[in-house]
Protein backbone atom coordinates (compact mmCIF):
# COMPACT_ATOMS: atom_id res chain seq x y z
CA UNK A 1 0.00 0.00 0.00
CA UNK A 2 1.66 3.69 -0.84
CA UNK A 3 2.84 5.74 1.91
CA UNK A 4 4.57 8.85 1.32
CA UNK A 5 5.81 11.32 3.83
CA UNK A 6 6.81 14.49 2.57
CA UNK A 7 6.40 13.30 -1.36
CA UNK A 8 8.80 10.71 -0.39
CA UNK A 9 7.98 6.79 -0.33
CA UNK A 10 8.72 5.92 3.42
CA UNK A 11 7.31 3.12 5.88
CA UNK A 12 7.72 4.92 8.91
CA UNK A 13 7.37 8.46 11.23
CA UNK A 14 10.18 9.35 13.41
CA UNK A 15 9.03 8.22 17.23
CA UNK A 16 9.66 12.06 18.49
CA UNK A 17 7.29 13.26 16.03
CA UNK A 18 4.18 16.00 18.33
CA UNK A 19 1.63 13.61 15.80
CA UNK A 20 2.24 10.54 17.80
CA UNK A 21 3.15 12.19 21.01
CA UNK A 22 0.30 14.24 21.63
CA UNK A 23 -1.96 14.06 18.85
CA UNK A 24 -0.19 17.65 17.43
CA UNK A 25 -1.75 17.04 13.94
CA UNK A 26 -4.91 16.92 11.44
CA UNK A 27 -5.91 14.65 9.06
CA UNK A 28 -8.33 14.55 5.87
CA UNK A 29 -9.79 11.22 4.56
CA UNK A 30 -10.00 11.84 1.02
CA UNK A 31 -12.17 9.91 -1.87
CA UNK A 32 -10.11 9.26 -4.81
CA UNK A 33 -11.95 8.46 -8.19
CA UNK A 34 -10.40 8.03 -11.64
CA UNK A 35 -7.13 9.45 -10.03
CA UNK A 36 -9.32 12.67 -8.96
CA UNK A 37 -9.35 13.60 -5.38
CA UNK A 38 -13.33 14.41 -4.59
CA UNK A 39 -14.24 17.66 -2.91
CA UNK A 40 -10.21 18.34 -2.07
CA UNK A 41 -11.08 22.34 -2.04
CA UNK A 42 -13.44 21.15 1.17
CA UNK A 43 -10.79 19.09 2.79
CA UNK A 44 -8.50 21.41 2.26
CA UNK A 45 -10.32 24.50 3.50
CA UNK A 46 -10.67 22.22 6.72
CA UNK A 47 -6.95 21.48 6.89
CA UNK A 48 -6.08 24.71 6.59
CA UNK A 49 -8.66 25.76 9.57
CA UNK A 50 -7.06 23.57 11.70
CA UNK A 51 -3.45 24.00 11.40
CA UNK A 52 -4.23 28.00 12.17
CA UNK A 53 -6.23 26.72 15.44
CA UNK A 54 -2.95 24.05 16.24
CA UNK A 55 -0.17 26.45 15.39
CA UNK A 56 1.03 24.21 12.59
CA UNK A 57 2.60 25.42 9.30
CA UNK A 58 2.16 23.80 5.94
CA UNK A 59 3.51 24.60 2.32
CA UNK A 60 0.17 24.56 0.76
CA UNK A 61 1.82 24.14 -2.98
CA UNK A 62 3.75 21.53 -2.06
CA UNK A 63 1.15 19.75 -0.64
CA UNK A 64 -1.30 20.33 -3.29
CA UNK A 65 1.25 18.84 -6.07
CA UNK A 66 2.13 16.08 -3.62
CA UNK A 67 -2.11 14.86 -3.03
CA UNK A 68 -2.14 15.24 -6.92
CA UNK A 69 0.81 13.02 -7.97
CA UNK A 70 -0.38 10.62 -5.13
CA UNK A 71 -3.82 10.47 -6.75
CA UNK A 72 -2.42 9.37 -9.98
CA UNK A 73 -0.84 6.60 -8.17
CA UNK A 74 -4.29 5.95 -6.52
CA UNK A 75 -6.11 6.00 -9.29
CA UNK A 76 -9.77 4.71 -7.48
CA UNK A 77 -9.48 4.22 -3.15
CA UNK A 78 -8.88 6.44 -0.71
CA UNK A 79 -5.84 8.66 0.25
CA UNK A 80 -5.75 9.52 3.78
CA UNK A 81 -3.42 12.89 4.58
CA UNK A 82 -1.89 13.72 7.64
CA UNK A 83 -0.31 16.86 8.63
CA UNK A 84 1.74 16.84 11.96
CA UNK A 85 3.54 19.43 13.84
CA UNK A 86 6.82 17.35 13.47
CA UNK A 87 9.51 17.22 15.60
CA UNK A 88 10.20 18.99 18.91
CA UNK A 89 12.36 19.54 21.91
CA UNK A 90 10.76 17.48 24.68
CA UNK A 91 7.41 18.98 26.30
CA UNK A 92 4.11 20.65 25.20
CA UNK A 93 5.83 24.17 24.01
CA UNK A 94 4.82 24.24 19.98
CA UNK A 95 8.13 23.60 17.92
CA UNK A 96 9.21 25.65 14.81
CA UNK A 97 6.40 25.48 12.47
CA UNK A 98 8.92 24.55 9.71
CA UNK A 99 8.84 21.29 10.93
CA UNK A 100 5.52 19.96 9.77
CA UNK A 101 5.47 16.79 8.15
CA UNK A 102 3.08 15.90 5.25
CA UNK A 103 1.89 11.93 5.05
CA UNK A 104 -0.32 10.54 2.94
CA UNK A 105 -2.03 7.05 2.61
CA UNK A 106 -2.94 4.97 -0.10
CA UNK A 107 -6.06 2.41 0.58
CA UNK A 108 -8.83 0.77 -1.48
CA UNK A 109 -11.83 2.31 -1.38
CA UNK A 110 -13.66 1.07 1.67
CA UNK A 111 -16.62 -1.24 1.20
CA UNK A 112 -20.02 -0.25 2.45
CA UNK A 113 -23.30 -2.69 1.87
CA UNK A 114 -25.39 -1.14 -1.08
CA UNK A 115 -28.63 -1.41 1.41
CA UNK A 116 -27.11 1.13 4.00
CA UNK A 117 -27.85 3.85 0.86
CA UNK A 118 -31.02 2.16 -0.51
CA UNK A 119 -32.99 1.04 2.75
CA UNK A 120 -31.47 2.93 5.44
CA UNK A 121 -29.25 2.11 8.40
CA UNK A 122 -29.74 0.90 11.91
CA UNK A 123 -28.13 3.32 14.31
CA UNK A 124 -26.20 1.90 17.81
CA UNK A 125 -26.75 4.81 20.58
CA UNK A 126 -23.44 5.30 22.21
CA UNK A 127 -23.18 5.83 25.79
CA UNK A 128 -19.81 7.63 24.93
CA UNK A 129 -19.97 11.60 24.74
CA UNK A 130 -17.91 14.01 23.46
CA UNK A 131 -16.57 16.53 25.62
CA UNK A 132 -17.07 20.01 25.53
CA UNK A 133 -14.12 21.82 24.05
CA UNK A 134 -14.99 24.91 21.76
CA UNK A 135 -11.05 25.63 20.89
CA UNK A 136 -11.18 21.87 19.42
CA UNK A 137 -14.52 21.70 17.74
CA UNK A 138 -14.79 21.26 14.26
CA UNK A 139 -11.52 20.64 12.73
CA UNK A 140 -10.42 16.67 12.35
CA UNK A 141 -7.83 16.96 14.99
CA UNK A 142 -5.59 13.19 16.05
CA UNK A 143 -7.28 13.20 19.22
CA UNK A 144 -9.67 10.92 18.47
CA UNK A 145 -10.31 8.94 21.47
CA UNK A 146 -13.85 9.44 22.23
CA UNK A 147 -14.21 7.68 18.50
CA UNK A 148 -12.31 4.65 19.46
CA UNK A 149 -14.21 4.47 22.73
CA UNK A 150 -17.37 4.89 20.70
CA UNK A 151 -16.93 2.50 18.22
CA UNK A 152 -15.65 0.11 20.70
CA UNK A 153 -19.54 -0.13 21.83
CA UNK A 154 -20.85 -2.22 19.67
CA UNK A 155 -20.39 -5.38 17.62
CA UNK A 156 -23.17 -6.57 15.87
CA UNK A 157 -22.67 -5.58 12.11
CA UNK A 158 -26.64 -4.71 12.29
CA UNK A 159 -25.36 -1.05 13.00
CA UNK A 160 -23.46 0.39 10.58
CA UNK A 161 -23.01 3.48 12.60
CA UNK A 162 -23.55 5.13 16.10
CA UNK A 163 -24.57 7.71 17.27
CA UNK A 164 -22.98 10.78 19.57
CA UNK A 165 -24.23 12.85 22.14
CA UNK A 166 -22.47 15.78 24.12
CA UNK A 167 -21.36 15.84 27.82
CA UNK A 168 -24.90 17.68 27.96
CA UNK A 169 -27.25 15.77 25.88
CA UNK A 170 -27.43 17.52 22.48
CA UNK A 171 -27.42 15.14 19.34
CA UNK A 172 -23.97 15.87 17.60
CA UNK A 173 -22.75 13.05 15.29
CA UNK A 174 -21.65 9.66 13.96
CA UNK A 175 -18.74 8.43 15.23
CA UNK A 176 -17.51 8.87 11.67
CA UNK A 177 -20.31 10.84 9.70
CA UNK A 178 -22.02 13.90 10.71
CA UNK A 179 -25.97 13.94 10.95
CA UNK A 180 -29.16 15.96 9.70
CA UNK A 181 -32.57 15.74 10.36
CA UNK A 182 -35.87 16.99 8.64
CA UNK A 183 -38.47 18.55 10.43
CA UNK A 184 -41.41 20.13 8.80
CA UNK A 185 -39.48 20.40 5.45
CA UNK A 186 -36.48 22.13 7.02
CA UNK A 187 -32.92 20.49 6.70
CA UNK A 188 -31.12 20.77 10.52
CA UNK A 189 -27.87 19.67 11.32
CA UNK A 190 -26.09 20.49 15.06
CA UNK A 191 -24.08 23.68 15.43
CA UNK A 192 -20.45 22.22 16.13
CA UNK A 193 -19.29 25.15 18.23
CA UNK A 194 -18.58 22.87 21.26
CA UNK A 195 -17.27 19.50 19.78
CA UNK A 196 -18.35 17.65 16.61
CA UNK A 197 -16.01 17.45 13.58
CA UNK A 198 -17.14 20.04 10.32
CA UNK A 199 -17.79 16.92 7.61
CA UNK A 200 -16.81 18.02 4.23
CA UNK A 201 -20.09 16.20 2.65
CA UNK A 202 -21.64 18.09 5.75
CA UNK A 203 -20.60 20.96 3.96
CA UNK A 204 -21.88 20.37 0.45
CA UNK A 205 -25.24 18.83 1.51
CA UNK A 206 -25.97 22.37 3.13
CA UNK A 207 -24.56 24.18 -0.12
CA UNK A 208 -26.75 21.99 -2.19
CA UNK A 209 -30.00 22.26 0.28
CA UNK A 210 -29.70 25.88 -0.32
CA UNK A 211 -29.17 25.65 -3.97
CA UNK A 212 -32.44 23.86 -4.21
CA UNK A 213 -34.30 26.25 -1.61
CA UNK A 214 -34.26 23.91 1.11
CA UNK A 215 -34.11 25.89 4.49
CA UNK A 216 -31.26 24.63 6.42
CA UNK A 217 -30.94 25.39 10.00
CA UNK A 218 -27.98 24.80 11.92
CA UNK A 219 -28.16 24.98 15.47
CA UNK A 220 -28.44 22.63 18.76
CA UNK A 221 -30.31 19.58 18.48
CA UNK A 222 -32.11 17.59 21.37
CA UNK A 223 -32.58 14.63 21.71
CA UNK A 224 -36.37 15.02 22.08
CA UNK A 225 -36.38 16.79 18.54
CA UNK A 226 -34.28 14.43 16.97
CA UNK A 227 -36.10 11.30 17.86
CA UNK A 228 -39.30 13.70 16.66
CA UNK A 229 -38.04 14.01 13.08
CA UNK A 230 -39.90 13.45 10.11
CA UNK A 231 -36.40 11.98 8.49
CA UNK A 232 -33.47 11.74 9.42
CA UNK A 233 -29.88 10.92 7.49
CA UNK A 234 -26.25 10.42 8.27
CA UNK A 235 -23.24 11.85 5.89
CA UNK A 236 -19.58 11.35 5.41
CA UNK A 237 -17.31 12.41 2.48
CA UNK A 238 -16.45 8.12 1.37
CA UNK A 239 -20.37 6.93 1.34
CA UNK A 240 -22.36 9.77 0.41
CA UNK A 241 -25.80 10.05 2.57
CA UNK A 242 -27.15 6.95 4.62
CA UNK A 243 -30.80 7.19 5.44
CA UNK A 244 -31.69 6.58 9.48
CA UNK A 245 -34.42 3.89 9.64
CA UNK A 246 -33.62 3.23 13.64
CA UNK A 247 -32.15 3.87 16.77
CA UNK A 248 -33.29 2.65 20.04
CA UNK A 249 -36.77 2.64 19.78
CA UNK A 250 -37.04 5.41 17.47
CA UNK A 251 -37.91 4.66 14.08
CA UNK A 252 -38.07 6.92 10.89
CA UNK A 253 -39.13 6.52 7.09
CA UNK A 254 -36.98 6.94 4.01
CA UNK A 255 -37.97 10.49 3.29
CA UNK A 256 -38.68 12.27 -0.06
CA UNK A 257 -35.87 15.28 1.10
CA UNK A 258 -33.28 12.47 1.71
CA UNK A 259 -33.90 10.65 -1.74
CA UNK A 260 -33.63 14.07 -2.99
CA UNK A 261 -30.14 15.25 -1.69
CA UNK A 262 -28.86 11.40 -2.62
CA UNK A 263 -29.22 11.75 -5.67
CA UNK A 264 -27.97 15.09 -6.16
CA UNK A 265 -25.13 14.02 -4.13
CA UNK A 266 -24.17 11.39 -6.30
CA UNK A 267 -24.47 13.76 -9.27
CA UNK A 268 -22.26 15.93 -8.13
CA UNK A 269 -19.74 13.32 -7.16
CA UNK A 270 -19.79 11.59 -10.68
CA UNK A 271 -19.38 14.53 -12.18
CA UNK B 1 19.68 10.11 20.96
CA UNK B 2 18.57 6.06 22.26
CA UNK B 3 15.18 4.71 20.49
CA UNK B 4 13.54 1.52 20.67
CA UNK B 5 10.81 -0.30 19.35
CA UNK B 6 9.73 -3.14 20.63
CA UNK B 7 13.24 -3.58 22.28
CA UNK B 8 15.10 -2.92 18.78
CA UNK B 9 16.54 0.32 18.20
CA UNK B 10 14.69 2.10 15.22
CA UNK B 11 13.90 5.31 14.22
CA UNK B 12 10.49 5.29 12.88
CA UNK B 13 7.14 3.93 13.92
CA UNK B 14 4.90 2.69 10.69
CA UNK B 15 2.60 5.35 9.25
CA UNK B 16 -0.68 3.49 9.94
CA UNK B 17 -0.20 2.97 13.98
CA UNK B 18 -3.18 4.25 15.64
CA UNK B 19 -0.91 5.84 18.25
CA UNK B 20 -0.61 8.29 15.27
CA UNK B 21 -3.80 8.11 13.92
CA UNK B 22 -6.40 8.83 16.78
CA UNK B 23 -3.88 8.86 19.45
CA UNK B 24 -4.81 5.44 20.55
CA UNK B 25 -2.04 5.00 23.21
CA UNK B 26 -0.26 6.07 26.68
CA UNK B 27 3.03 7.52 28.33
CA UNK B 28 4.91 7.29 30.57
CA UNK B 29 7.77 9.62 31.62
CA UNK B 30 10.22 7.87 33.64
CA UNK B 31 12.78 9.40 35.84
CA UNK B 32 16.16 7.49 35.31
CA UNK B 33 19.05 8.16 38.02
CA UNK B 34 21.78 5.65 38.21
CA UNK B 35 20.51 3.53 35.68
CA UNK B 36 17.66 3.07 38.40
CA UNK B 37 13.82 3.78 36.47
CA UNK B 38 12.79 6.00 39.68
CA UNK B 39 8.80 5.20 40.85
CA UNK B 40 8.31 2.58 38.22
CA UNK B 41 6.02 0.80 40.06
CA UNK B 42 3.16 3.89 39.97
CA UNK B 43 3.99 4.57 36.16
CA UNK B 44 3.61 0.91 35.63
CA UNK B 45 0.13 1.06 37.40
CA UNK B 46 -0.97 3.44 35.54
CA UNK B 47 -0.30 2.61 32.35
CA UNK B 48 -2.08 -0.72 33.23
CA UNK B 49 -4.63 1.09 34.29
CA UNK B 50 -4.75 3.07 30.93
CA UNK B 51 -4.51 0.24 28.94
CA UNK B 52 -7.53 -1.72 30.18
CA UNK B 53 -9.30 1.68 29.50
CA UNK B 54 -8.32 1.58 26.13
CA UNK B 55 -8.11 -2.02 25.04
CA UNK B 56 -4.86 -2.69 24.76
CA UNK B 57 -2.72 -5.28 25.68
CA UNK B 58 0.86 -5.20 26.62
CA UNK B 59 2.90 -7.95 27.62
CA UNK B 60 3.98 -6.68 30.98
CA UNK B 61 7.14 -9.18 31.71
CA UNK B 62 8.50 -8.05 28.24
CA UNK B 63 7.98 -4.48 28.65
CA UNK B 64 9.63 -5.01 32.27
CA UNK B 65 12.58 -6.35 30.46
CA UNK B 66 12.72 -3.55 28.21
CA UNK B 67 12.67 -0.64 30.49
CA UNK B 68 15.22 -2.59 32.70
CA UNK B 69 17.78 -2.83 29.81
CA UNK B 70 17.14 0.75 28.59
CA UNK B 71 17.37 2.45 31.67
CA UNK B 72 20.85 0.66 31.99
CA UNK B 73 22.32 2.26 28.52
CA UNK B 74 20.35 5.63 29.57
CA UNK B 75 22.23 6.20 32.98
CA UNK B 76 21.03 9.71 34.21
CA UNK B 77 18.61 10.92 32.41
CA UNK B 78 14.64 10.54 31.48
CA UNK B 79 12.99 7.13 29.72
CA UNK B 80 9.65 8.07 27.57
CA UNK B 81 7.67 5.15 27.46
CA UNK B 82 5.27 5.20 24.53
CA UNK B 83 2.42 2.22 24.55
CA UNK B 84 0.20 2.35 21.59
CA UNK B 85 -2.33 0.02 20.02
CA UNK B 86 -0.52 -0.46 16.89
CA UNK B 87 -1.48 -0.92 12.96
CA UNK B 88 -5.09 -1.88 12.55
CA UNK B 89 -7.82 -1.56 9.63
CA UNK B 90 -8.74 1.97 8.52
CA UNK B 91 -11.10 2.74 10.69
CA UNK B 92 -11.99 3.56 14.62
CA UNK B 93 -12.92 0.04 15.00
CA UNK B 94 -10.42 -1.44 17.80
CA UNK B 95 -7.57 -3.69 16.02
CA UNK B 96 -6.35 -7.27 17.43
CA UNK B 97 -5.33 -6.12 21.49
CA UNK B 98 -1.86 -8.50 20.17
CA UNK B 99 -0.67 -5.40 17.68
CA UNK B 100 0.40 -3.09 20.32
CA UNK B 101 4.01 -1.60 19.90
CA UNK B 102 6.18 -0.31 23.12
CA UNK B 103 8.32 2.80 22.40
CA UNK B 104 11.04 3.85 24.79
CA UNK B 105 12.87 7.43 23.77
CA UNK B 106 15.67 8.67 25.88
CA UNK B 107 16.59 12.29 26.79
CA UNK B 108 18.92 13.61 29.10
CA UNK B 109 17.67 14.89 32.69
CA UNK B 110 15.63 18.17 32.06
CA UNK B 111 17.12 21.49 33.18
CA UNK B 112 14.67 23.21 35.82
CA UNK B 113 16.39 26.03 37.32
CA UNK B 114 17.01 25.21 41.23
CA UNK B 115 15.19 28.31 41.89
CA UNK B 116 12.27 26.97 40.89
CA UNK B 117 12.55 24.61 44.38
CA UNK B 118 13.76 26.91 46.28
CA UNK B 119 12.13 30.13 45.64
CA UNK B 120 8.55 28.83 44.41
CA UNK B 121 7.46 29.94 40.85
CA UNK B 122 4.72 31.88 39.18
CA UNK B 123 2.24 30.20 37.74
CA UNK B 124 0.70 31.34 34.21
CA UNK B 125 -3.37 31.45 34.31
CA UNK B 126 -4.85 29.50 31.38
CA UNK B 127 -7.42 29.98 29.37
CA UNK B 128 -7.54 26.71 27.85
CA UNK B 129 -10.06 24.68 29.98
CA UNK B 130 -10.04 21.40 30.55
CA UNK B 131 -13.07 19.56 28.64
CA UNK B 132 -14.52 17.14 31.09
CA UNK B 133 -14.40 13.57 29.74
CA UNK B 134 -15.27 10.68 32.45
CA UNK B 135 -13.73 8.06 30.05
CA UNK B 136 -9.97 9.69 29.42
CA UNK B 137 -9.94 11.32 33.06
CA UNK B 138 -6.88 10.54 35.22
CA UNK B 139 -4.76 8.04 32.47
CA UNK B 140 -2.25 9.58 31.06
CA UNK B 141 -3.22 8.95 27.11
CA UNK B 142 -1.95 10.62 23.99
CA UNK B 143 -4.41 13.20 23.20
CA UNK B 144 -2.91 15.96 24.52
CA UNK B 145 -3.93 18.65 22.46
CA UNK B 146 -5.60 20.74 25.44
CA UNK B 147 -1.80 20.51 27.17
CA UNK B 148 -0.38 21.90 23.80
CA UNK B 149 -2.93 24.99 23.07
CA UNK B 150 -2.45 25.73 27.00
CA UNK B 151 1.14 26.01 26.70
CA UNK B 152 1.46 27.59 23.59
CA UNK B 153 -0.32 30.99 25.78
CA UNK B 154 2.40 32.22 27.12
CA UNK B 155 6.05 32.76 26.35
CA UNK B 156 7.63 34.55 29.23
CA UNK B 157 10.22 32.33 31.06
CA UNK B 158 8.86 34.11 34.45
CA UNK B 159 6.09 31.84 34.11
CA UNK B 160 7.25 28.38 35.36
CA UNK B 161 4.01 26.64 34.32
CA UNK B 162 0.39 27.24 33.66
CA UNK B 163 -2.61 26.49 35.89
CA UNK B 164 -5.85 24.90 34.10
CA UNK B 165 -9.16 24.51 35.09
CA UNK B 166 -12.09 22.50 33.84
CA UNK B 167 -14.95 24.06 31.72
CA UNK B 168 -17.21 24.45 34.71
CA UNK B 169 -13.83 26.23 36.23
CA UNK B 170 -12.58 24.28 38.69
CA UNK B 171 -8.78 24.33 39.25
CA UNK B 172 -7.35 20.83 38.23
CA UNK B 173 -3.87 20.56 37.53
CA UNK B 174 -0.94 21.97 35.43
CA UNK B 175 0.10 21.81 32.19
CA UNK B 176 2.55 19.00 33.13
CA UNK B 177 2.19 19.35 37.09
CA UNK B 178 -0.45 18.59 39.55
CA UNK B 179 -1.70 20.98 42.01
CA UNK B 180 -2.22 20.71 45.92
CA UNK B 181 -3.27 23.38 48.68
CA UNK B 182 -2.82 23.84 52.19
CA UNK B 183 -5.67 25.08 54.19
CA UNK B 184 -5.87 25.19 57.91
CA UNK B 185 -3.20 22.27 58.05
CA UNK B 186 -5.40 20.02 55.36
CA UNK B 187 -3.47 19.24 52.38
CA UNK B 188 -5.63 19.01 49.21
CA UNK B 189 -5.88 18.01 45.56
CA UNK B 190 -8.48 17.84 42.82
CA UNK B 191 -10.00 15.16 42.01
CA UNK B 192 -9.41 13.92 38.81
CA UNK B 193 -12.72 11.84 37.80
CA UNK B 194 -13.80 14.06 34.91
CA UNK B 195 -10.40 15.12 33.67
CA UNK B 196 -6.98 15.55 33.99
CA UNK B 197 -4.28 13.24 34.51
CA UNK B 198 -3.14 11.27 38.10
CA UNK B 199 0.46 12.06 38.22
CA UNK B 200 2.78 9.47 39.75
CA UNK B 201 4.02 12.42 42.11
CA UNK B 202 0.66 13.49 43.41
CA UNK B 203 0.38 9.60 44.27
CA UNK B 204 3.58 9.47 46.12
CA UNK B 205 2.73 13.00 47.82
CA UNK B 206 -0.49 11.94 49.04
CA UNK B 207 1.10 8.38 50.40
CA UNK B 208 3.88 10.15 52.37
CA UNK B 209 1.63 12.90 53.82
CA UNK B 210 -0.58 10.01 55.10
CA UNK B 211 2.33 8.51 56.97
CA UNK B 212 3.48 11.71 58.25
CA UNK B 213 -0.35 11.87 59.46
CA UNK B 214 -1.25 14.85 57.36
CA UNK B 215 -4.98 14.78 56.66
CA UNK B 216 -5.41 14.37 52.51
CA UNK B 217 -8.66 15.68 50.66
CA UNK B 218 -9.09 14.64 47.12
CA UNK B 219 -12.06 16.51 46.45
CA UNK B 220 -13.57 19.27 44.00
CA UNK B 221 -11.50 22.71 44.32
CA UNK B 222 -12.85 25.97 43.59
CA UNK B 223 -10.76 29.09 41.87
CA UNK B 224 -12.12 30.87 45.38
CA UNK B 225 -10.95 28.12 48.04
CA UNK B 226 -7.55 28.02 45.75
CA UNK B 227 -6.74 31.62 45.54
CA UNK B 228 -7.84 31.42 49.05
CA UNK B 229 -4.87 28.86 50.36
CA UNK B 230 -2.40 29.08 52.88
CA UNK B 231 0.02 27.15 50.81
CA UNK B 232 0.48 26.37 46.95
CA UNK B 233 2.53 23.77 45.29
CA UNK B 234 3.25 21.97 42.03
CA UNK B 235 4.60 18.83 41.67
CA UNK B 236 5.82 16.16 39.01
CA UNK B 237 7.56 12.77 38.88
CA UNK B 238 10.49 14.92 36.81
CA UNK B 239 11.45 18.07 39.35
CA UNK B 240 9.30 16.61 42.49
CA UNK B 241 7.74 19.49 44.24
CA UNK B 242 7.59 23.86 43.35
CA UNK B 243 5.96 25.97 45.78
CA UNK B 244 3.74 28.14 43.69
CA UNK B 245 4.54 31.75 45.27
CA UNK B 246 1.90 33.65 42.42
CA UNK B 247 -0.69 32.75 39.91
CA UNK B 248 -3.06 36.07 38.65
CA UNK B 249 -3.30 38.68 41.63
CA UNK B 250 -2.90 36.28 43.90
CA UNK B 251 -0.14 35.63 46.37
CA UNK B 252 1.41 32.74 48.48
CA UNK B 253 4.21 32.12 50.78
CA UNK B 254 6.36 29.01 50.74
CA UNK B 255 4.48 27.24 53.31
CA UNK B 256 6.07 24.56 56.42
CA UNK B 257 4.09 21.65 55.10
CA UNK B 258 5.59 22.38 50.93
CA UNK B 259 9.01 22.29 52.69
CA UNK B 260 8.49 19.41 54.59
CA UNK B 261 7.11 17.46 51.56
CA UNK B 262 10.16 18.65 49.61
CA UNK B 263 12.44 16.95 52.21
CA UNK B 264 10.94 13.91 52.24
CA UNK B 265 10.46 13.24 48.65
CA UNK B 266 14.05 14.01 48.02
CA UNK B 267 14.85 11.49 50.42
CA UNK B 268 12.66 8.95 48.79
CA UNK B 269 13.71 10.34 45.27
CA UNK B 270 17.59 9.59 46.50
CA UNK B 271 17.20 6.63 48.86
Amino acid sequence: MLEWCNGQPVNGIALRDRGLAYGHGLFETIRVRSAKPRLLDDHLARLKEGCQRLGITVEHSILDAEIAAFCQLIGDGVAKLIVTAGEGARGYAMPSPANSQRILLGSPAPYYAPENSRDGIRVFPCSTRLAIQPRLAGIKHLNRLEQVLARSEWQDPMFAEGLMCDQEGRVIEGVFSNVFIVRNGVLITPALLRCGVAGVMRGLIMRTATRLSIKVEVRDLSWSEFSKADEVFMCNSQYGIWPVRACTEHEWPIGVLTQKLQGEIETILDS
